[in-house]
Order: structure tokens, then C-alpha cells, then sequence
């Protein structure tokens, strides 16, 4: 892999130095990092269509603000990568998304620029205000700087922020991204308003001005008469300048052209200068400079490499555990018209535009919001329909009092489909899927299944939707089933290799296909185990505890976090039962070196027992 | 405890006859619904000054729908009552909040008129479009009616659920219950917002009406310029009529007076008759009839048994664990001015009032909003303060996804008072605090302490904030310390008491006074047992698992749910410990009773011990 054409930037003290770059300087910088952006994703995978769109507000934020004085906080932190080009990482941003490179996202701890963590959508406002507030508290005059996307509004996090927002007297600047997509094109009436604010004719004068234009005239102007004769928002948008977001006492400025530097500097010095709450749109458009992104902003929202010329993926895509979840789904959608299929905002990540399309009055994209979806989901089941809920685990966690409140407590029947589950890779710690186990087995009435190819998920799914009751997970990895294909009869409880050994290896999930491997690796040693794959892994069931204790040692292997994991519950019952699970937060890399580092390849699993048992 | 004097209404065929009622006999109903509600609830607490506001628009929604038809869902429920007088409980009304009596929340398996679950705030929404979803998938053509109080709209659960609402074609209303408080005044800038438009002359024609005139009047007519020569908002919202509501694609209705029985009748019949989703605004005051309640809302928000002639509590308030925690954080705050204190719209339940007094600049009020609550404090840590945020344990499942993301993952220091942590009794499973043990040891870089009386919870929030890093819970019940005075030295790990005999006890918190009790009983039959109270539960040490492992026999008594909790923990670990926790859902009921039928009062304690010691 070799350095981008943007190693130069390193040899600059940055982002200082960035103040003193001319116009047409910056204009050619612009089109360097877009090169930039586009060769290091082609090769690395990562999110190219939102980073292209903010490729001008980058460079306007660190000219006009002073990191790491004024503090930065990246919404989600998928439009970051020109932030860590101009913060110090141009030289290393090769190494995007590779084990020991630099993040995706915004990692306090890998750069003073970055001011907060980033991964999970809406906790920008939040973070941000915090941080002016400290400032405040400390009479520190310098700024924070959210920057979010319109996407994010869809979550009700930013609502918090607002709220709490508008009534501080902090230097809180808040940018709104707006592109009119989070990953495939928004949805919901916020959406919709954001749109009908972000068509008016651009200016950045504050509301004051007009204000004191309206008080000048006694009779009413000739703007004033005009914008009247419009449509109603037109009126109120563009002459008395009210928005929502003045409603929520924030001041408002915009629309600037986010593609405009001048445009850009001035709009946000004169928002610096306000030393008050103040929320500035910005009109970006996602994918900019790059026509097959332009063209297809969702397709190259979050993408594996590709071949620049064409925009055509290095690899075609193949089926997924997300898309036979999403076919075996709309199956399902067939058979029976109670069912329904939610999403938060990830349509295609999930696999559900099958459904979607076959059902659209069934389908239902709630934009970034994973507690209201859960609760939709048990408004919809307590007038018996069939919730089905498509969440990657590591987002779910945001609907975890939901799950317990507006489910559970009813014993509700909803199934959460939690995709991504276990290490995800390239993403990082904000998206492993690791902790899904151990809160849902926290929240009664939960049953949990954990199938290890496409046909145990077809099966698990199938169960889910017309057996089980209360809340039941099906939880799948992130990418393919590379099992070998078999021939035998799928079930949905345990698969059990009994031969007589003394010692069993217990697993679920894709980990299995690595315990079989392990186990080829003992044979050699002259080391045989039975072994035993759970596929429904909670509520811990007898019939497993009495398998395990016919053992004299077992070991569990689960891609999992140990607290609250299932090889923790038995080994609580059982006395014989050693757990092999994760006991930190993942860092991002190839999930193969992950899993090898976490002690689960193949290789590692016999190491440790082998060491295990020469004890 | 003796019958209400609305016992007639049980034979009556509720709430269909309430439409054959006379607005006079109407009225007559509500002053013994209101008077009813004063007398159970002086003798059994509850919640007063909320339910006394909502008489005339609980009997309004009764007679306009038609329940169970339509549904209607409570939010938080802390204004159900008259609804529940209304449908069926009136005779059972008295048996309010006891055990085996009614719940003081919606309960779906309690009556078929509550529609969904409530007690968390800020779900109706969410839940209520489910249900008209429903609906209109089905092609039913009734209602689905979310009230909910503006303190709910502090909650950013409600904007996912308007963004969804306004785009969707159903049969949804929502009514804001507007009483300008949460529990104690609200905060926040959509309070002040909402009040903007509270103040306007009430009335309930559509916009369309309004368009329509604006439209037949070539030149601007006379109530046009009249409101221009207003304020902005008042021009905004009497004449354009257009409210941050109608922005998000819902029709507004209102500002109704919600004492007045026939105007919200008027315009909850406009309302039902619109058939899209509308918001309805009602205007009401909390603790309406009942001059105590009028005067000082707040502190008949929730309340125990009071006297009503004056409003007196039967019990003088004493020290709590709520208050001790709050003047140990005042007098934290003395020493050090990086100390924050943060609630979620609970300054007094979680006695933070005198840290608000003390140091206002440095306390926060988010409102229900947990989620932000978490995040802000990771803002404020960032640069280098400490934050405390001081939640019920039940609420705190809310920040789930932001103590991991916002503040775990970057080993962030924040402390998070966590009150009514195990059972917190009358109000029965929506906030019973047993699952906060279970989900924050699901965290890494966590550490908690679950201190048993009120110098080692001083003890232990003095070394939360100075010594301990990451995330550091505080956990501590509602209600008194009751364990006797003793002379010794307070610290912060466990308290081991040795003498030699073979079976151990361990607990933590509160339920350390109960083994106390539970060794004298088991003295008394000659069972000996060792003791060893934990006070720094989490994370799992060394030392204490050398202790367990010393023994034959530990019996590990805990008020928390089984899965995820502490015994299980130590079970995995050593394998001669017996976890005697919670397995389920706690319903509402006296704590002493409660734990009783949990098997954690002394008496069934050492009932177990010397049953297992038996076998």
C-alpha cells in the first residue's frame, strides 16, 4: 500500500498552518484530499460518499476555529477523514481502517483533534455542549464545534441536545451537514422540513437583521408583501427567518453552499463571532467530485474496496447472512400478513429492501432510532401483528430500557434480528457486536438464538416469527457463511458430536466452523473432543447443563463480552466449564487477526487447550 | 382501608354509559373523582397533583372515544387515575398501589382499557403510531390516543415518534397535557417554547380555516396586521398558525382549556373526525381542586399518605439515602470546583437541590432525557471535569448505549449516583431497580459499589469522585438507612466477619441488615454461618474470591436480577456458591413483603440455608 499524494501535508504544522494558505491554494488542497479520499477507500473499504461531501467544510472549520483549542466533536464520524488528513494523519492515511492505522472514526485517543468519540449517531449535540459548558464553567472563551449530518436528526439524542442547547449561554456552534441522505435517503417529517428550509435562497445574515429591517417599516415592504404572496414556510423561512431550531432558542444561520469556501469562511466566522448557541446549515452534497458516488451516494456511503475508474466493487457481492435474513424474511411476509419488518435507517445493511419492495405498507425505515423502533414494535404486536426488528448489535444497545420496558415486561412477542453480531472488523469498538449477549440475556422473557450458517438462520428466523413468544433475537455475524455446505437435518437447539471423549468444546455461532478446525488441529496432537454447538443459546436449558456435567472438562469458546456471556451462566451451574470469551472492548482490524488476538482461531483455540490440559 | 365514594360507578357500563351523562352530572363526577383521588391517595401515596390536572380530560377522551375500540396509551401514567376510575376500578380504586391491588401505572393485564404499558416517560408516541399502524394495516378504522405531559417532550423518544408520526397516514392523536411541569418545572428551551404557544388565544379551528381566510384577502386584512404589530411568535402561531408540530407534518389543534369539559369535547370530536395525525394542546393545571396541590405541585407530584385537610405528610421526612447522597455531593462540590452535578428532571427525588442551591453554575437539570444526561457528562469529563450524575437505576437503562459508547470506550471518568437501586416497592416493575447491576457489569472499565448505610455511601461517592477512574456507580435503595449505629472503621471493599464456621453468607447494600437478622435466626436453631457484606461489588477481586473458595458452603443473597448479577459472577468463578437473586419481573407491592416472596427476607433466608444445609 502506498502513501497518498497528500504525505506533503505532514511536513506543515497543522491544521494552524492551514490559516495561511491562499484561496487558490486551498481550492487545489481540496482537490489533492478528494484524490486522497478516493484512492485510500478504493483500496481500504470505509465511507467515501459522506467524506466527499465535506471535504470544503473541513478545511472552512479548522481555517476559521483553532483545534485543539476549539473543540471538534464528528457526529457518527463518517465525514472525519479530511479532519484527519488536516490534523496531522495525511502520511498515515494509507492505513485507514487497518489493524494498528488510523480509525474510521474520531478516537480521542489517537489524535488531540479529535475531541470526542464517534461511531453511534446523535451524540454530537450532547458531547458538544458538555464541552462548551466545562468552557464556560472555566471561562475559557473558545468554542465547540458539533458537526453533524441531517441524518442524525432523526434521533432523538439531538432533540436532548437541543433542548438543553438553546437555553445555555455557551459558545456552541452546531453545524447541520445537510446532504438529504444518512445512508440510503432520510426519512420522517424532520427530513422533510430540513429540506424546505435548506431551498431557500442562501443567506447568513442573523435573524436580527431582519428584524430590524421589519421594524424600519411601518407599512408593509415589498419583501415583506412578496414572500406573503409564497407559500407558507417560503414566508416564514425566508422574512421573519423562523425555523425550528430559533423555536428551540438556538440562533439560526444559513443555508450556506458547503461546497463554497468563501461562502463557507465568512458564514462561519460570523457564527464564531456570535458567542452564543448558534446552528448552522449547510447544503453538501454527498459524493461531490467523484461521479459514481454522486451518482449513487448509498452504494458509496460505507463500501469494501473498488476499482476507481469504473466505481465497480473489487468483489460481487455475494449472498450474506443479511441478505438470507432479508429473502428468508419476505418468505415469511408471504405466508403471513401479520408481519413486519422495521429498520433504523439501514434498508440495504440489513438485507430488508426485499421485503420493502414485496411490502411496502409492512415496511417501516424509522430513520436513526433505535428506541422508538422498539416501541413501535410493541405498539404494532399488541394488536397482533408480527414485529420483525433488523438492528445491528451494536446499535440496539441505544433500545435496551425499550427492550425491558415496552416488550418484555408485557412478554410482547417481537423478534430483533441483530445483525453485525460478534466482531464486525474494519469499524472498530463503537460497532463490534459483543455486548448483544449480555444485555439481552439480562432482560427477562428473551430467548436467544445464534445460528452458525444460512440454513440454522433460515430455521432460527422461521421459529422466531411462529413458535417462540416474548422477545426473541436471532443474531448473525456480519458477512458470509463460509461453512462447508452439509447435508443433514437442520434444527434450532443444539447439534451435540458425542464420541466418547472426556473433554467437549462448546460453541455457537460462526465460532463453530473454528472449534471444527481446532479440532482437526488437536486430532493431529492426538488430543480428541466432542463438541457441542448451541444455536439456541438462551435460556439456559437443562438438557444442556446435564451434557455438560457428564464432562470432566469443557471449554467454551464465544465471540462474545465474558461478562453476562452464556459460557459465564454455565459455567455459574456447572463446575467444570472453562470460558474463553472477550473481556475488553475491540479495536478495529480484520476480523480474522481480531478473532486470533481474542484466543478463537482455530490455531489459538488448541493452543489453549492444549496448554490447558498438559497443566 | 374503606371504599371511595365512586364505588357506584362500578355499576355502571364503563366507559360506554359516560356518553350518556349530562354535562351537569359530568361535572358532578368529576368532584367526586377529584375527591376520590385526594382520599386514596392520602392514604396510600401515589401520584396526585398530575392525576387532579387530568379529571376533565380523561372523562373528555372517554366520552369522545371509544375505549377498548380505540386505544388509549398513558405515558409515564402518572395521570391515569381518573382513566382507571373511568374503566372498571372505581370499586377497586382504594386498593391503589398495595399489593395484589391496582398498579399506579397502565398495566395492559390489569384492563383491557390500558392500551399499553407506562412508566417510563416519553413512549406514547412511539407506542401509539405502533398501534395506529396496526390499525391501518388492518383496515380498522378507529383511534390510537397518546396523552402525554409537556415533561415528556423533554425525552427525545418523543421526536423519533413525531418524526415518524407526521409522515404517516394514520389515525393518530396525540394530546399534550399541558401543565407546564414534569415533576418539578420543567427545563429546557421546547418548555419555553411550548409555553410561547400556550398563551395564545385558545381555539380549535383547523389551519386549512385559517388559509382559507388569508386567501380571500387580497389586501392583508385587519387580524393579520394586527398580529405583525405583536411579537413574531404570536403573529407565527395565531395567524399562520404554524407550530413546530405542524412542521413535522402533524395538524395542531389547540391551545384547549383542559377544565373546561365541553370545549375539549368540541375539540377532541374536530380531532377524531380529522383522520390523520394531529396533535391536540390542553392546557390544565397540575394539582387542579385541591389548594395544597395548586400551591406547591411539586411536592404532590409523588407523595406518601398525607393528611388533607392540610396537606401534611404523615411522616416528617428524615434523612434518606437520596439526601445523604446530596449533601455529600454539596459538600464534595466545597472542596473541589470541578465537581458537576447533572439530574434528569429529579433535582429533589435524588436530593440534588442542595448542590443546585449551593453551586448552580455547575448543576444541571437535562430533563427526562438519560441518554443526553450520560453523554454530556463525557462532554464535560473531556475537559477535565467531574461529572455526577445522580439517576434512578430504572431510568438510567435509558443512557445504556451512551455510558458504553460515550464514556466506556475512552476510560472516561464520570460518576453515576444510581438511587432506587433494588426493590423500590409501590410503584411496582417499571421501576423496580433490579437489572442496573446486571447491565453495568456488562460494561468494561466499570467498577460500582453498593454501599449498605449512609457513612459507607459517604464514603464510597467521596472515593467514586477522587480516586477510582472510568465509570464508578454508586448504588443505593430508596428510602432510610435502618441499620443500627455502630462504632467502626467505615470503608470501602467488605466487611469480613471470621469466626471459623464453614458456611458463609455473602451480601451487599441494604439486604446486609436481613443476613444480620437471618444469622440471629439461624444462631437460634444452631446454625453458625460467617458473613461477608461487599461494599466495592464490581469489578470481580481476587481477595474476595480467596474468601468464597476457603469455605465448603457460600450462600450469596442479592437484590438484583439473577442474570448478570453478582452471586452469578462468583459462582462461575469458585464452585461452591449458591445465588439466591431475583428471576423475573417484581410487580408492585410493600419492599418487606416483596423481598419476602424474593426469599430475601431474614426469615426466608435462613428458611433456605438450613433447607439446603439439610439435603
Amino acid at each position: 500500500m502506498s502513501e497518498n499524494n497528500i504525505a506533503y501535508l505532514d511536513k506543515m504544522n497543522l491544521p494552524a498552518d492551514l490559516k495561511k494558505l491562499s484561496m487558490n491554494q486551498c481550492k487545489t488542497l481540496c482537490i489533492d484530499i478528494r484524490k486522497a479520499l478516493i484512492d485510500t477507500v478504493s483500496k481500504n473499504g470505509g465511507h467515501l460518499a459522506s467524506n466527499l461531501g465535506a471535504v470544503e467544510l473541513s478545511l472552512a472549520v479548522h481555517r476559521v476555529f483553532q483545534s485543539p483549542e476549539d473543540k471538534i466533536v464528528w457526529d457518527v464520524g463518517h465525514q472525519s477523514y479530511t479532519h484527519k488528513i488536516l490534523t496531522g494523519r495525511a502520511g498515515r492515511f494509507h492505513t485507514l481502517r487497518q489493524e494498528d492505522g488510523i480509525s474510521g472514526f474520531c478516537r480521542p485517543d489517537e489524535s488531540v483533534h479529535d475531541a470526542f468519540i464517534s461511531g453511534h449517531s446523535s451524540n454530537s449535540v450532547s458531547a458538544a455542549l458538555g464541552i462548551a459548558t466545562a468552557m464556560k464553567i472555566e471561562g475559557n472563551p473558545h468554542h465547540a464545534v458539533a458537526i453533524l449530518g441531517d441524518g442524525a436528526f432523526t434521533g432523538g439524542m439531538v432533540y436532548e441536545g437541543l433542548n438543553n442547547a438553546g437555553k445555555s449561554d455557551t459558545n456552541l456552534v452546531i453545524i447541520l451537514n445537510h446532504n438529504e441522505m444518512s445512508i440510503s435517503r432520510n426519512v420522517g417529517s424532520v427530513a422533510r422540513y430540513l429540506s424546505s428550509i435548506r431551498t431557500k435562497e442562501g443567506y447568513h445574515k442573523t435573524k436580527s437583521v431582519v428584524e430590524r429591517t421589519l421594524d424600519k417599516t411601518p407599512l408593509l415592504g415589498r419583501p415583506l408583501k412578496k414572500a406573503i404572496r409564497g407559500s407558507k414556510n417560503a414566508f416564514k423561512n425566508a422574512v421573519l427567518h423562523s425555523t425550528m431550531f430559533e423555536d428551540l432558542g438556538l440562533e439560526y444561520v444559513g443555508p450556506l453552499d458547503g461546497h463554497d469556501l468563501e461562502e463557507l469562511e465568512q458564514g462561519l466566522k460570523l457564527v464564531k463571532s456570535m458567542q452564543r448557541p448558534v446552528l448552522v446549515h449547510v447544503n453538501t452534497i454527498k459524493g461531490k467530485g467523484y461521479a459514481p458516488a454522486e451518482d449513487n451516494p448509498g452504494e458509496f456511503h460505507g463500501i469494501g474496496s473498488f476499482e476507481i475508474a469504473t466505481g465497480n466493487p473489487d468483489v460481487v457481492a455475494s449472498d450474506s447472512y443479511s441478505s438470507v435474513f432479508g429473502k428468508e424474511l419476505t418468505e415469511l411476509g408471504h405466508e403471513n400478513d401479520k408481519i413486519c419488518a422495521i429498520t433504523a435507517a439501514m434498508k440495504y445493511g440489513t438485507g430488508l429492501q426485499y421485503f420493502a419492495k414485496a411490502f411496502p405498507k409492512r415496511f417501516f425505515d424509522v430513520g436513526i432510532a433505535e428506541g422508538h423502533a422498539v416501541t413501535f414494535c410493541g405498539g404494532l404486536a399488541s394488536l397482533g401483528m408480527i414485529p420483525v426488528f433488523a438492528v445491528y448489535s451494536s446499535f440496539l444497545q441505544r433500545g435496551y430500557d425499550q427492550l425491558i420496558h415496552d416488550l418484555a415486561i408485557c412478554n410482547t412477542h417481537a423478534v430483533i434480528g441483530v445483525d453485525r453480531a460478534g466482531i464486525v472488523g474494519e469499524d472498530g469498538e463503537t460497532h463490534q457486536g459483543i455486548f448483544d449477549v449480555s444485555f439481552l440475556t439480562t432482560i427477562p422473557n428473551t430467548t436467544i438464538y445464534s445460528p452458525s450458517c444460512y440454513d440454522e438462520l433460515r430455521a432460527c428466523l422461521r421459529k422466531a416469527v411462529y413458535k417462540d413468544s416474548g422477545i426473541v433475537a436471532v443474531r448473525y455475524p456480519r458477512g458470509n457463511d463460509n461453512s462447508a455446505a452439509r447435508n443433514y437435518n437442520v434444527n434450532t437447539f443444539y447439534e451435540y458430536n458425542d464420541n466418547g471423549n472426556g473433554v467437549l468444546i462448546v460453541t455457537y455461532g460462526r465460532l463453530y466452523q473454528n472449534v471444527q478446525k481446532a479440532c482437526e488441529i488437536l486430532k493431529n496432537n492426538h488430543i480428541d473432543c466432542d463438541t457441542l454447538k448451541l444455536i439456541k443459546i438462551f435460556p439456559i436449558e437443562d438438557e444442556i447443563i446435564d451434557i455438560i456435567s457428564s464432562y470432566k472438562l469443557v471449554f467454551f469458546f464465544e465471540e462474545s463480552y465474558y461478562h453476562g456471556s452464556i459460557s459465564e451462566k454455565y459455567a455459574a451451574l456447572c463446575n467444570n466449564v472453562a470460558p474463553i470469551a472477550i473481556d475488553d472492548f475491540v479495536k478495529h482490524g480484520k476480523p480474522a487477526d481480531l478473532l486470533d488476538e481474542l484466543g478463537l482461531s482455530p490455531q489459538k483455540m488448541a493452543e489453549q487447550i492444549t496448554g490447558f490440559l498438559k497443566l
